[in-house]
């Protein structure tokens, strides 16, 4: 932040505002202090029968790479509202929601995820603007080795678990900075 | 936001983007796409044997009222990490995480609360600066009358009926405007 979004004030500095104990945005000029907080990214875990849907990315980052539908959650919409919109955009996917499956913390890119597990009601799918292409694939045709993102690989991991077993219990985890 | 924050221009306005679907602020100067999104409360319910611990707030809003203790996560924690960080800072607490115990939407002022169930450790604590007075409360004795949010109200609500069960499972729901 170079400016101050209030006064326009370039005056702005990051450090520490009187009773605070980390460093923020702050405005010289006119006084205003600049939060800055995690986003939440929220998505689905889409499945249909022993099946789960991937969408291969067309855009940046991981263009080409496999993921989850998933993106960041907007103001005015509830988490799972923002997971089903995503499914939507990116999927063309029509989900009924089961429950919220996991939540995840990577700290070090300021992001929680919420993924919840989700039935496809058709197979009516199909790639959206951000999606190269959209598919089903059983645990064995599961792309592993492209998937887009760590999280995505680990909640996947979860479910095939899950499913061997009597439910599918909340998942936990933090991602760190790989070393 | 009247000014950009990259640029300093004022020529900021709330429309929206090419290839985009909802408004946003937008710098007609260098062409940022500024974007605000919700942010997370993390929060705890700490217990110890049958009693809870309440935070009466020291600052504003609803100042005076009792709360869990609970506030913003902050870029660079994770989400029990900025728990444990608040129940520190309002009420000095040391306290064992057990797990994430409620998960709340509240859409209409952009938040997502989670609050996590945690053992008190030891009877050590007392107010921080955003605290009045910090004190444990059985079921019988909860200010519900006083309380300062609604999703605190509810939080203790599960709690209380779940300590009559087997188990503490994921509570998950929406808040919605008051009408």
């Amino acid at each position: 932040m170079k400016f101050c979004s209030y006064c326009g004030s370039d005056a702005v500095t990051f450090s520490i505002p009187q009773g605070d104990d980390r460093p923020r945005h702050l405005c010289g000029n006119c006084g205003a202090i600049h939060y800055i907080n995690p986003r939440v990214i929220v998505g689905v875990l889409p499945y249909l029968g022993d099946r789960v849907l991937l969408c291969k990315r067309a855009i940046e980052p991981r263009l080409g790479l496999w993921t989850l539908p998933a993106g960041f959650m907007e103001n005015g919409e509830t988490s799972e509202e923002g997971a089903l919109r995503e499914s939507w955009e990116e999927a063309r996917a029509n989900i009924r929601v089961n429950d919220l499956y996991t939540v995840y913390d990577i700290p070090h890119i300021n992001q929680l995820y919420l993924i919840y597990r989700g039935e496809l009601l058709d197979t009516d799918f199909g790639p959206g603007p951000e999606s190269l292409e959209v598919a089903l694939f059983g645990e064995d045709e599961i792309p592993w080795e492209e998937m887009a993102f760590p999280i995505m690989h680990r909640a996947l991991e979860h479910y095939f678990e899950d499913r061997k077993g009597s439910g599918y219990p909340l998942h936990r985890g933090v991602i760190h900075r790989k070393l």
